[in-house]
């Protein structure tokens, strides 16, 4: 039970994420996914270490079997009911002893429910929220932004899980630290992108090259790896939008770092006016595509 | 006259580009500047060189001295004036063979005009307005958006002088895309600068550590040299706004974007929101601080 | 008991939709508030009348004294408190037959929380949120957006209740849809004070009188009784905020009408912009002046 | 010639503000306009009274032929082209004691240059942009708000024709103050119509009857006269834009507006925010529908 860690949702990020935990730290997984194919796909990825992947009944039956389970789900909505509402929900495997680490992106009111109940159980409650989508989760490039109980941080240290899975990891302070940081980071890569969008659609209006707006961009104090990644895909003969982070994930967490702005009076028109284009993208019916194709609601439409 | 050059307005910017014209191409400069004292501020930055630089009494007798002038001015006001309007204007010393190359930022509409009135007065233009503000003229590192006459692109670029003060230059069309290229990343500057400092302020209101925010940000995909250089400066307890680009000058090129945006029915939303927080930043008194005292027109007031 | 009716929240709407019911609609109150100041106050504007009002124990005591009890508070966390959590709640009084009309503004979510748990203790309910501040509350000029139960809407109807706090009642469908329109409307008020005050501003700073720009805006299409109202309080030189509708909760409006907007992908980019700019004015310390001292976030500082 | 008046523009405003000059206040007209169709149109519509409208060859022979002529047109650069550049343009017929009023919304610089202008050439200037469209056009129901030349004004009054245009006539002080005056109606206007568009999507995207919220809106302090003319035909299923202002138009003065705004410092989100909304919907193509389809750049696309 010692050697075995419990990973609960096998998604987008939670695939390369425990993928790493067996490859690079030689962990065994016992795993829980909603739908039985992720974890088949998994184990396929894993080739000879297939066998390293153990699949659980239930959510409950993940963290009776580990001392340390990994949380990485999509929604807030999601994590409750895995947690805490479904039939097998991993709260009912919780005693004193173990440990859950929720990377997932939630509010710091869920996530403060979450420590609240995985605490009242007798179990250690840590959230570390990740910066970073689908690249970085696969080259082990995350950053782990960690709050709550600072024991369950450093035993993941110990176990060198961050290690392989980030390149950083940080110990903000409280329960609610990292899902605040999360957010506010977040709240600056939409801002930032939409920047882009308005850029790109400014100049293939006034007879500009994007490409060479995007080598200017490119070699100046702005230059960042996200553009550099995005935007060739998002220039109008291009439009090839591989989803990294889904535009309706990049709204909700625009949308909660206006809550948390709306809650503080902090004032925040650019983040606020950049929800609004994600959520016209949103109208427009590209929830589902990457964060990117916000620049789609800058477009004429018929174009 | 062959070896010399002109240069018109010695200022934040035109300083250090000249004294690169001096001391990496060895050039004679022949200059004007509305007022003596930073002429003389760069002759005594020159040391031992400071022969290589002589001051001529109005700009159209540095025009006549020279084949090729540089002009670096700080409004299009007073680009007008400098060029066409005031005794001595540097229209008056244009003739056959003489190239002038605007490297102030202007409106593609002032652009124009100069370029009208420079062709029909036998001369040539090229307007190569800069990406980058005093750091990079400092040490070389400016980009250089040039749009109108190739061929005097062509000659600079022959006598090596965007080498020295710049590590890029790029022609990029006709008369106009210069200016219009500036303003579509100086566009996303401002928003960016903007998406920053909300997200300080966000952290400052909620017990998050702004330095651990700018090490997260630093350690991402939207890792940039700007907010390497000016976060630190922007947090609560530091407020140090070094003028490397004034603010009042930055809300300037958010607006002639809007405008251009204006003209061709993109809308830019981030953009102006953030033109407007730029403004809510001169109504309380930052025209003159760095653009990244926008900050300030989040913060509470009697903080 | 039949002839007494339940009036829970006795504040600056509260007071006068009480005095209404009695000196226009000749009901015996039965009455409860946080404060005992407030009871006493409305008990001496009612002078001869003050018999008909009894202060009851708790808010439980006053459902269970009365079969129609209408509810006005301010914040959906005291709607919460004073309902549900409080010793003494009103929902301990509720049983079969019991009619519980909330008047409050509140989320549709909590709205829906109320109806079932009423529902569940065998009462009835009516969401019945009121378009109009202070002075429409006094003169019996509010308007009732009711949804719920619909035998609930016929009852108050029948006894020309509605008739005598509001001008109109409109029952707009189940639980959920009056708090919703509520909100729409809200919304709508809130991005043309804003507009207006941004007008204000603009004349201010540009040599034109605003008691002018007011008299043409009275002239026009745009009359509006807001704008006659607010107006000419809102100049430089009169700021005088009386408080019909207090700042902070304009904005909880805005934000929680945004939220609507966000959950279902529908932009409402300039009701979010105002929404911003209320919270500059939160920020500005303006929470409990009148809503229309958003216009002070506009102003330069130090004036 | 003391008894004829002329008029330079006979279009959507141009026309029946010429119809009411000839009908109510029994003057004949010598009018120009650029397509000879419309000057047809005007006659045909006075019918018995057509004799006293006569069509000038150019804008010159109407100055010449009138102490006093008004000029209504639809652009910045139309209004410069017919004053002063077009061959046969308004200016060359100015001499002393010509009056020249002009009604079109043009931005204060063009305004004090054709001010300049005709001083300069010995006449007399009064800029008297109005507020109100095509219906309060053709009802004599416009304001007029000048700026100038008060004994131009003064004179324009006595003949009592602001009276048979207008509801209400406003000196407002020295040339530009019309201009800037009109541009604070007309951006809040703007903010006004986008505030109405959001609220009616809100309603129609979330089960609520956007008929009721008009009724709502009509009953309390927001009812205004534009809301009650445009809402009912911007509801999903009726989308009747009768163009009484076309919307380019209104998003040509928001413009101006911010441009204003900008220069004074003056913040203004909302109107900021209106802007763009105004031109999402010309890159959707509504450029010349009337303003109040600006509500089709909220809606869902291929809908």
């Amino acid at each position: 039970m010692a050697g075995q860690v419990g990973f609960i949702g096998i998604g987008i990020m939670g695939l390369p994420m425990a993928k790493n935990l067996v490859t690079k730290a030689g962990k065994k997984l016992v795993v829980w996914n909603r739908s039985q194919e992720r974890i088949a796909l998994l184990q396929g990825e894993l080739a000879d270490e297939a066998a390293q992947v153990e699949a659980a009944e239930s959510p409950e039956a993940v963290v009776k079997a580990c001392d340390v389970t990994f949380v990485m789900l999509t929604t807030p909505s999601v994590v409750r009911s895995v947690l805490f509402d479904m039939p097998g929900a991993a709260i009912h495997g919780v005693s004193s002893g173990k440990m859950i680490i929720d990377c997932s992106t939630i509010t710091e009111e869920d996530s403060r429910a979450s420590y609240d109940a995985v605490k009242t159980a007798g179990g250690s409650f840590l959230e570390a929220p990740v910066s970073g989508s689908k690249v970085p989760a696969e080259t082990g490039a995350l950053i782990f932004l960690a709050g709550g109980d600072k024991d369950v941080f450093d035993e993941v240290v110990k176990q060198k899980m961050f290690d392989v899975m980030g390149k950083k990891s940080i110990f903000l302070g409280g329960i609610g630290a990292g899902a605040r940081m999360k957010l506010a980071v977040n709240m600056v890569m939409g801002s930032m992108i939409s920047a882009l969008a308005e850029g790109i659609v400014l100049c293939e209006s006034n007879e500009l090259d994007p490409a060479e707006f995007l080598e200017v961009l490119d070699l100046g104090a702005m230059a960042n790896p996200m553009f550099k990644m995005k935007g060739p895909n998002m220039v109008q003969s291009k439009r090839q939008y591989t989803v990294n982070f889904p535009l309706e994930h990049q709204q909700k967490d625009m949308r909660f770092a206006l809550q948390m702005g709306d809650s503080s009076a902090t004032p925040m028109p650019v983040a606020a006016a950049a929800n609004e284009l994600f959520k016209a993208a949103r109208a427009a019916g590209y929830d589902r595509e990457d964060m990117s194709a916000v620049i789609e609601a800058l477009r004429k439409r018929n174009e």
